[in-house]
């Protein structure tokens, strides 16, 4: 195992659980560059806003636990290269300073992803400028809670996808003044339709933060007063800290080095598997060092989650031991909050199913969380994509109050199940009044769309 | 159109439409005995504890709105025979005091179901004691609402299903002393697994109400100082008021009198429809005096639920307009709230399954609504049951704190496109900290059965 993070260790213990099952030996030595394994990244703003008391919550298994469950695992242990011809890893050791090499009979490759830092946000040699923080390891969370602890004046988060969203609702929940910096014409309008990413603006603008849509920031320079200023399209913004959170890529040099194939196109040049996790004879892959399927256009697609990590790795682990287990492909489910606003997605955005070829039609409903005159009622806007003559679902997303978001999930059983929209409008879904308007919102939506397909 | 209400008012708009749609001439008469329509009794218990402001907030539409569409809907006329053979309907205005007759090409009966009264609970002419209140109808509410707002000294809920378990939650609201006598080992023990069922009583009790479980009252008298006393077993219960949810039975007199079949075993003497919503030639029947089609089983059961009655009488009124519609069926999805506790099931009881000759396997898992670490995470408890061999789900149950319940969602819909368990474990779910553990609980507990099956 290269990288003992959500991948590689759900892979690891898989492995060792599918081997011992079936009688086999199989020894997993799992090799970690960085001092810290299985930690919740996604739980990064959240601690950072002060939710969570202290990282040592979000790390789901110690190195003690991992190797009290049969894994030898050495942190601090970077691979600096593959030999896929003679079967083993060159392996540099930090503590001792030492190299050396590690045979191997399989190979899982669970590099992760590394963070882009825009080139106005870092120095030549490729750090972040004083100021800048990414919003990625737990070693970036430490030091925005040391940050946040002493109290800067102003933060620029800059990116509007769920990193951004998620670091600027954390800002300003601690009370400093932010401004979300975004090159779409809304927050996360990468991967949600204008009416469900407007959901996404209301919910950071009612806590209090500024965001500048169809902007980028380009230059970070100081002030007179000796704060930074970053310079928005033609604006200057004072900014004491500057979050930035544009994206990751694929860690694949080490993948490349040893002449590994990569992706293109929606694939990102990460690592594509086949179902099995597999990249090469005897090599897996999994997590955010690789590309998903996407179940309904059978493409490649590099969408770093936890849970296609989580489960990726977990089926390259059975095969590893000796299983059979496909990876299922994703349909692009996720959900986020915005504020007070949950949002969520699932399936494809109108353009992407267009570039396919499909032709679609689409509808939104305006609906309660809850049967109209019950006070736990909020507001839910659902939007449904579906293809025109088969009446197949193709997307679906909602923003709205508590209890909103989740109910994505029914909608991604569907597409994960290619059901057509009228069937997903006679499901049998539960009703009581604290719970659900009759007929549920995601069926209206559903019945609205057979309508038009 | 037989009756007013959620399934008779789908039919008759939806006949509309439909004719509409196909350039059909149709005129809709619709007949109901009441003063009402179109309400909501799932809302009753909420009205009486006080979340919901007035009665008319349940009336989903009034009589005026109804006929705005073009329903020719006269209140007060009761039906009193149906004679098939000359296709006309007798009908009592009671009103005017007269009787006449209406003719028809097309019949939908919509009459719904009435409350049980056990002998206990009522005079030698039926009427219940002083004292003693069904929780059904809209005037039942009113009455409630009028006794409640008096303040009475103690309560009695007798039933622990569906409207016995949310008559108690609104009784301990509203402050009364209040016992809740059921039959079963714990309320809801008819449809919930005692995992599940005893959440509904953790509710309860942590809201103060007094659970007496294996009990049932024999004998409502009056104590020395004036005040009802039910005698529950061996013990006595001073009571001011006594609620009666025991169960309805489907309204079939005017259906059966004509002749009309109905079903035994689990359709509980109900009407039994074709797929379309058929009884007979010309005769149509949806709601609550209907029995659904449960998918799994295809069986015929008698569950008088508004989900079902909104959606089988929308396919009545489909084919009724000259469309075609199937009724895909039931997989028996409910929702409840306990107190603070959320309560859901899907699909089959282990007995139900073993009565049809399934081999069962099941699996229970507890985990929370949200990462763990994260202040909004709550616990969830969910059970599930598969089928040996085939590795089918068959049926879920899930009690937990908010979030929790809408969860059955998922599992009903797997169900009802007849997914194995395995499947649902590597379904993509939405996950992010405040909404999730990575995988989600109803993913972990499916995983946990697979390995069983």
């Amino acid at each position: 195992m290269v990288g003992a993070d959500a991948a590689g260790m759900s892979a690891a213990h898989q492995a060792l659980r599918t081997a011992r099952a079936r009688g086999r030996d199989l020894e997993v030595v799992a090799l970690e560059s960085s001092t810290h394994t299985s930690y919740s990244a996604c739980g990064i703003p959240y601690w950072m806003a002060g939710d969570v008391g202290s990282g040592d919550d979000l790390v789901a298994r110690t190195p003690e636990q991992h190797r009290a469950l049969g894994v030898d695992l050495r942190m601090r242990h970077e691979v600096t290269a593959l030999d896929l011809e003679r079967r083993r890893v060159e392996v540099h050791d930090h503590e001792a300073g030492t190299t050396g090499h590690i045979d191997f009979d399989e190979l899982m490759l669970a590099t992760g992803a590394e963070r882009i830092l825009p080139e106005w946000s870092r120095s030549p040699s490729g750090e972040p400028l004083p100021g800048v923080l990414p919003v990625k390891t737990l070693d970036d969370g430490a030091a925005w809670r040391r940050l946040l602890g002493g109290r800067p004046g102003r933060a620029i988060v800059v990116g509007g996808g769920y990193i951004g969203v998620e670091a600027a609702e954390t800002f300003a929940r601690r009370g400093l003044p932010t401004a979300l910096v975004t090159r779409g014409a809304e927050p996360m309008s990468g991967t949600l339709v204008p009416a469900i990413a407007a959901a996404a603006r209301r919910g950071l603008e009612e806590l209090g933060v500024e965001v500048v849509t169809r902007s980028e920031v380009l230059a970070l320079g100081r002030g007179d007063d000796g704060t930074r200023v970053a310079c928005v399209d033609g604006t200057e913004y004072r900014a004491d800290v500057v979050a930035v959170g544009v994206g990751v890529r694929p860690r694949v040099g080490l993948a490349t080095a040893a002449g590994l194939p990569v992706g293109g196109e929606r694939a990102h040049g990460a690592l594509v598997p086949d179902d099995r996790q597999r990249v090469a004879d005897g090599v897996w892959a999994a997590g955010d060092c690789c590309s998903v399927e996407d179940r309904l256009l059978r493409e490649h697609w590099f969408v770093p989650l936890g849970t296609h990590a989580n489960k990726a790795g977990r089926v390259a682990g059975e095969n590893i031991g000796g299983g059979t287990r496909r990876f299922p492909g994703s349909v692009g489910t996720a959900i986020l909050r915005s504020g007070d606003v949950e949002l969520a997605r699932t399936g494809l955005m109108p353009m992407w199913a267009h570039a396919s070829g499909l032709e679609t039609a689409d509808a939104i409903l305006e609906s309660t969380t809850a049967s109209g005159y019950m006070p736990e009622a909020s507001p839910i806007t659902v939007w449904v994509l579906g293809e025109k003559g088969t009446g197949r679902l193709l997307g679906a997303q909602i923003a709205g109050g508590p209890g909103a978001g989740k109910r994505i999930d029914v909608l991604a059983t569907a597409l994960f199940t290619g059901m057509t929209a009228d069937e997903v409008a006679y499901l049998d879904l539960a009703y009581a009044p604290p719970f659900s308007p009759t007929w549920d919102p995601v069926q209206i939506a559903c019945r609205k769309l057979a309508e038009r397909l």
